[in-house]
């Protein structure tokens, strides 16, 4: 049974005031599979947007069993004691196939998800819509309206979200482990390059000098690759989430980089930028999904690769095919 | 005056005879802007797919000053001399909008220019159709065709050339000089990665410690990220081609790489995602430039991306705005 719908003034003063009840329905309207559920939340959001934009948006990644959830919790818990507001978003495609974790989210941080100034907010389960990216800009700005300071963005390690990871902050921290070259299969191709900020964790007991050593591996590596920031060299931190160690330290590196960002007018640019690219993806991705939704598509494309595969016809005629399905005489050609 | 055009079974025939005019021929026909040009060059490669495939597609890259003409003339001589016939392409964004390099090419590598046994295309003139990509591909098509078994793609370094090399070639080469760190400024972000095999060149003379050095530090730094092709640790030799030393070793590598890739299964993979990433993009380019081109969508699009940047709307209004532009009451909503 649906809920009586709260009109967008009722949400609008329920976020200023900072009610979680009023944060996780706006949040759930936003996801909504119902158009005028998400036209609610839209307009709720462009209400709150020329208020919002301060809060920090972090963005952490790394490995399976870097101790992201560790992580998480021993930074939110520090920064809730210096006075700031957390809020903590995963982004995490599979869960959306797999069901969702019901209480996964709040199991994994039982810490900081006791405190009245932290919001952890599940991943999403299926039945959800919008792409991952999208549904996490919007708990985003949410989150923000609703008096949180900090946010961080959780990669999960899954699919594309790594690369989705620094479209959506400001800030990204690559979590890694001590050792040599093996856990790298983990990482996916890039996300060294986009990490603003670099912790090799579990820097304690007999792997505190091995953590030591990585971080030196990867201070050199990193003079090999071009900045994640212009102007910014990439800093490696070691820290042992567990013993609570490096954390501080952690979170004035990021200080450190909010600062640099600030003073180049790069963070301004930063998220300029990612918000055209997040409308030109929208609006392409629109048209894609309607293109390939046409009746025919899906054959001709599948045909169509059939064809190239046995080398039959070469990309343009094959693409031309495609097109010609999906548009009929009025066709697009190919360039 | 437009010359009598060919029938496709005289291109067909002429380039299985290795002609070099009726090379030169049927890549300006793929570049047309006339579709009846460019559809006669499809005709002609669809003959021929089935019997290409064998050449070397090697994509050659680097920052500007790393010496790229002179590696490529250095390695294409001695390929001719080892009995390989060697075409050289570039890709060159610039050119299309700068009326292209007329005598650029030939000039910069006239030893390889002037053997029988080397093809070097020129960089296409503005007044050509396709993207850059697309273009290089067809020629590389039309090269093998015509006999010329290794195929040496060179990136300029400008614009998004880099990022497309890995899509067009079995083998990256990434070009660099001796020095540390500042001459990165000009490697794009992502080439490091993807690059199968590193040459530090001008290895000679006082810089040849320097070069040691930075090869040894770019070993160590790959160790940091992940394989561009998996399971082969990307190698780093050291060359000088004005000395003409390290090209034999280079070329080895080169060689151990498709090695590894054939035994692997690799090679075919590459190619076939290649293909099937193409006819993709083909096909969605040709989409997405029918809907920029309607009425209004420009308009809308520039209006849209006003209100995102003042906060006038969320990235979800400004986008279904530009929709609603292209598509009128048949919009498909943004998810």
């Amino acid at each position: 049974m649906a809920r009586p719908r709260p009109s967008v003034d009722e949400l609008v003063a329920g976020l200023r005031a900072g009610d979680r009840g009023v944060l996780a329905r706006a949040i759930t309207l936003a996801e909504s599979r119902r158009v005028d559920d998400r036209a609610l939340a839209q307009e709720v959001m462009a209400r709150l947007l020329p208020e919002i934009g301060g809060a920090r948006r972090i963005g952490l990644t790394g490995v399976p069993g870097a101790g992201k959830s560790t992580t998480i919790e021993a930074l939110g818990v520090w920064l809730v004691e210096q006075g700031h507001r957390v809020a903590v978003l995963a982004i995490d495609p599979s869960s959306t196939r797999q069901g969702g974790s019901i209480l996964g989210d709040k199991t994994r941080m039982q810490r900081l998800s006791a405190l009245e100034e932290a919001y952890i907010r599940p991943s999403p389960t299926s039945g959800v819509l919008g792409g991952v990216a999208r549904r996490t800009r919007e708990a985003m700005v949410l989150c923000e309206a609703a008096g949180f300071d900090v946010i961080i963005v959780e990669s999960v390690g899954v699919g594309q979200s790594e690369a989705e990871l620094a479209e959506l902050v400001d800030c990204v921290l690559l979590l890694l482990v001590p050792g040599a070259g093996d856990e790298l299969q983990g990482i996916k191709r890039g996300i060294v390059e986009v990490a603003d900020v670099i912790v090799v964790n579990k820097a304690d007991g007999d792997a505190l000098r091995l953590a030591r050593r990585a971080a030196g591996d990867y201070r050199h590596a990193l003079r090999m690759l071009p900045e994640a920031t212009p102007g910014w060299k990439t800093p490696v931190l070691t820290a042992s989430a567990a013993e609570g160690t490096g954390i501080a330290e952690t979170w004035a590196t990021i200080e450190e980089h909010r600062a640099h960002q600030e003073s180049t007018g790069g963070l301004e640019r930063r998220r300029a930028a990612q918000q055209l690219r997040w409308l030109r993806a929208q609006v392409e991705e629109a048209v894609l999904t309607a293109f390939h939704g046409r009746e025919g598509v899906a054959e001709a494309l599948r045909e169509a690769e059939d064809a190239v595969a046995e080398a039959r016809a070469t990309v343009p005629q094959a693409a031309a095919r495609v097109l010609a399905a999906g548009f009929g005489d009025s066709a697009p050609e190919t360039t």
